[in-house]
């Protein structure tokens, strides 16, 4: 074996060399082993179910007129559709107070709220991808609505919603704390934007009274750089972000203020440049009929990677609440993360074993070359051969 | 529906409301769900294997003589064998230089070291459960020796090991850098080593130097308690942990000073009353001893708890190098992490979707309710119906 000290270093390569890269948004770190690309898969193989779904499935408890799987009936809903969850996770208040700890390292906080299910579509074969564009528009007006409704009731924040399969439809938690992820993401968000500007200025959008903003700025930065970016629809771009921990996890930040003018340039102009959008309830109608596109767009590549219905979490992180007007709130900027449970192929699930449960997050492929791949899929269906991938449960 | 504020809140019993624990080791919160246990499951269910395994498998790349992934061929080794992983997460040094961040928001640094497989026994049908104390004893040895090889060469720091099925071995990563985890709770237990001792004092063990350390008070509090043990063996304790996540979850925590004579007299007399034990390389033999009989204990009691053989992730989280001399590396307390994927079943597997992935990790049993049903459970193996659970894959 040769001296390592007389080994002379190579250039840096990400595609090829181990490195970690940096989360601001988290303060963490994830690990990036580009060149284990090649070894063999030894994980666990589901083989997508083949099975072509029916518009309508007597057994399921989500299609129009069915039972809930609590018993009570559904109505026969013709669009989108909510109704609270049969099993919550939280339960509505008053909630019990905090018992004393036992120890002071042994504390617990009660909690309360509510779980909503968001159904998009009566009929069961349609996932987000299916959806007609104004259909999808109702799914976000939807959201607006419910997290309107759930935050302003006293003490519900964390509103998230996750997306699965089959049966369109999405979760919405609402609880009396921001949960940890999103309290993490707020706390750096405001860390940030209490730093002093930089000079010059980037150009980027800045926040509440010209604070600048995490989000706003590493959006501007790669809407210039265009390497981590999956598509740009108006005001909003999808990206693979620098830190991003699964294969194809898409975080899709607002970027108000549009470089590439020949996509969207009406929404440009009615933004201002500073806009620095914090909740779903800010956006314009144009806003969200771009974001609605986006998303068409985006799950439709994503049933292109792998060439099936592709389930995926997703969840929207924004203001707590709607009426909150702290400086946490005011730092919030409104996105939507993307986590795809698959990690090479239609039947190749990822599972968080060993070192990534033990020691850290770990990636093979960067996030460059999942954002190449995926810029350079089709956004139109592929042939509707009924493949899906394997359902989610939450 | 009622006036919440009319409504008095009922008191609370850790076993039905919906909670939030802290978890001072990383300082994070979790939900706790307890409710919800009555709900119908909905998730993927994968059929148990019931092949039963051979002792030697010719297409095992594990087994004695036969080839590796790679290719090289493996000696007939007769005890534990270990030689470096294939295809390693991270490469020998020297790495190449970090680049210029193209963008303050996007940086990466340079990771080197090593992979090392483990194997633990050279029989392809085995367990850690099914192996003899001694032969455990043997897989503790060799732990120690890969910990301080790998950890003596310059920069290699952060050796975890990860267990998996079949063919019983495990994983040690090395790398340049401390990895997440890790690194969050020696930042924790650092910060707590530095806070002013408590009058009067819990007659807890303490760290370096009289230095206040987290897992020192919390064993010891625990040990005390009862409610979250699972087992005490000589100067260990197998619990599970107030903040758990996952709901068969167990740490395991070195606890020097027994308050449990009777287990562990000798052990106890051999150990200074203040004793913190930063690594394994800390351990006398009897120490060393006592934790290979519970090991033994914890993973038969793991695989009568869904009669099958139970497939987990370990890790061993200590000093970063036993050559490490800092306050962080003084800080350090050895303990290994048990994390089961399963979730209610030999054959439901647990996945990170929806609420969990996007907000806040969340457990439905409480840790009480785990330790008394993992408390309960026998020690000797259950019937060798050749049931095991599905593999997994790091
Ligand atoms: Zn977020
Ligand atoms: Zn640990």
């Amino acid at each position: 074996m040769a001296d390592p000290s007389t080994v002379p270093a190579p250039e840096f390569d990400p595609t090829e060399h181990p490195h970690r890269r940096y989360n601001p948004l988290l303060n963490e770190h994830i690990l990036v082993s580009p060149h284990r690309m090649k070894r063999p898969w030894q994980g666990q193989v589901d083989p997508p179910s083949t099975q072509r779904l029916p518009e309508y499935d007597p057994s399921c408890y989500l299609c129009p007129g069915n039972s809930r799987s609590g018993g009570e009936r559904l109505p026969k809903y013709t669009a989108t559709h909510t109704f609270p969850n049969d099993f919550p996770a939280v339960l509505a208040g008053p909630a019990p107070a905090a018992p004393p700890a036992p120890h002071p390292l042994l504390t617990a906080e009660p909690v309360q709220g509510g779980c909503d299910v968001v159904i998009f579509h009566p009929r069961h074969d349609l996932t987000l991808a299916r959806l007609s564009v104004g259909e999808i528009e109702q799914v976000v007006v939807e959201w607006t609505r419910v997290y309107v409704q759930r935050g302003m009731q006293e003490g519900n924040k964390g509103a998230i919603m996750g997306c699965s399969n089959p049966h369109p439809h999405g979760q919405v938690w609402s609880l009396s704390s921001v949960p940890q992820l999103p309290a993490t993401e707020l706390r750096n968000l405001l860390q940030y934007s209490l730093r002093p500007s930089e000079e010059p200025p980037s150009g980027a959008p800045r926040g509440d009274r010209g604070k600048p903003c995490l989000l706003c700025e590493y959006g501007h930065f790669e809407r210039g750089s265009g390497e981590r970016v999956v598509l740009e629809e108006g005001p909003w771009v999808a990206l693979v972000p620098w830190w991003a921990v699964w294969p194809y996890e898409v975080m899709r930040a607002s970027i108000p203020h549009s470089r590439s003018p020949s996509q969207a340039q009406v929404k440009n102009t009615v933004l201002p440049t500073n806009r620095h959008i914090t909740s779903l309830l800010d956006l314009t109608p144009d806003e969200r009929s771009s974001l609605s596109r986006a998303l068409s767009r985006l799950t439709k590549k994503y049933d292109n990677l792998f060439l099936c219905s592709f389930a995926y979490s997703m969840g929207i992180h924004q203001r707590p609440t709607p009426a909150a007007l702290d400086d946490e709130a005011e730092a919030a900027h409104l996105h939507l993360h993307f986590d795809p449970p698959l990690l090479r192929s239609a039947s190749v699930r990822k599972f968080l074993v060993g070192f990534e449960l033990m020691a850290e997050a770990q990636r093979d492929l960067t996030p460059e070359q999942a954002a190449k791949r995926l810029r350079e899929l089709p956004e139109r269906m592929p042939p509707r051969s009924g493949k899906r991938s394997a359902p989610l449960s939450s």
